[in-house]
């Protein structure tokens, strides 16, 4: 039985889980949350890149076949493609790859923490695969909690919305490069901010197609029967499991787990 | 030379090392922000207990004389007054006891993070205090982010404040306490949503008159000279250089430190 270890600082990544497990239902999903050490992106690229590898060498205990850094501020420090013999995907090359395939002006925008975006890894993604692309970053430090209240369709998060974008429609960017797990929640106020000429890439959905590929090349083999899904978290609040559950509706998750790194 | 260590999950504690530094200028401070891993208020109280202890520790290594404990998440997991001989200063107690002495109605408003809301801990501080008091409480995850954004003078944060108060004002509060340290730097649009006849209790303030009646007393030593300010934190990224310098402004902090816990 093959199985797909996911991680994230928290229930960000779970809007990647969700995509994976209803593209892939007959996979075998290990999700870890680092609810205990979140949030990622305020912390230095040491801090990171150490709490990273921890929990790769974790999910490797557990014999997962593929890693999956569901976590754009992780991404953008772990550049390897293969950790201990393990293939390693994150979020990042994915969603530079989907956002220079589809915009036009080549003038691209990207949202994400403080630390993704001054990591500045989308950037460098993008210019290694469009000489003459363009990209604007805005850190977006407000967009997680208001994703995690609850308050995603809300006028209040429209004004953030549109605050945090100002900068980039200025530049007159044609595609947003949605670098956060969480902000796929905010969908519907980041593109009523934006407007809807502007193409909005989710880097989970980018990543969705790369495992694709990585089952039709046979890097990974693929599961036959029902699939599951085991929810990992280094701190279980009651806040965090009812987040958890709402995130992955209408999808079950067999089993939630406190675990210690 | 007697030195006074106080701690918080990140740089909110800050707010009351102000107004300890501006009140006891004589003093030396030793600040530790466990910026490695906060926030605090989203975790489980185990974990937040087990934080606390460590930093404790840490700064009782470092011959500190008093501990002070500037983070109302972790003050509502250590209700010890002494901590291996060396006293304890929570702000909790102190901001109830001043709720309770300047409410007029006895209905008292709480705001705090999750954790602070969901331990009850002024609940039941007020409660101790006053047998006829009322009190209701309001969670607010996302004043934090708004005051580390430095959107304190701004429209969006009044919405937000006015969001997070309506239920307190249904309820006729007369008082409200800022239970986490970071809302002092949103005073403003915390009292503009509250009205000008509705009291804001600072817990840090406070605990400033505690500590005074502590030197009174002779439990604590007054210093003499010129005091001084170390900041430590267990991760240090330049924005939390930059916030901490902001906060603490005119205040000079005399050396920036990374450590380990």
């Amino acid at each position: 039985m093959a199985k797909i270890g996911v991680f994230d600082s928290g229930v960000g990544g779970l809007t990647v889980l969700k995509e994976l497990a209803q593209t892939f239902p007959s996979e075998n999903f290990l999700y870890l949350g680092d609810t205990a050490r979140l949030p990622y992106g305020t912390k230095s690229p040491e801090t990171i890149r150490k709490y990273s590898e921890q929990i790769m060498d974790f999910l490797i205990e557990q014999k997962v076949d593929a890693l999956i850094i569901a976590c754009n501020t992780a991404s953008s420090q772990v550049p390897e493609t293969e950790w201990k013999k393990t293939p390693v995907f994150n979020v990042i090359e994915p969603g530079a790859a989907q956002a220079v395939k589809i915009s036009e002006s080549q003038r691209i925008g990207i949202l994400g923490t403080r630390a993704t975006v001054a990591s500045q890894s989308y950037t460098f993604s993008i210019k290694a695969l469009s000489d003459h692309a363009q990209i604007f970053s805005q850190a977006c430090p407000l967009f997680v909690p208001l994703a995690e209240e609850g308050w995603t369709d809300d006028p209040i998060t429209n004004l953030i919305a549109f605050r945090y974008l100002q900068p980039l429609l200025a530049n007159q960017v044609d595609t947003v490069v949605l670098g956060c797990t969480h902000y796929p929640l905010l969908r519907t106020a980041i593109q009523k901010a934006c407007g809807n000429s502007v193409n909005l890439v989710d880097s989970g959905s980018a990543l969705c197609e790369k495992l694709n590929e990585a089952f039709h090349s046979g890097l990974l083999k693929k599961s036959t029967g029902e699939g599951s899904i085991t929810f990992m978290a280094t701190d279980l609040s009651p806040h965090t499991r009812a987040l958890a559950e709402r995130v992955l509706e209408p999808l079950h998750v067999g089993q939630f787990e406190v675990v210690n790194l």
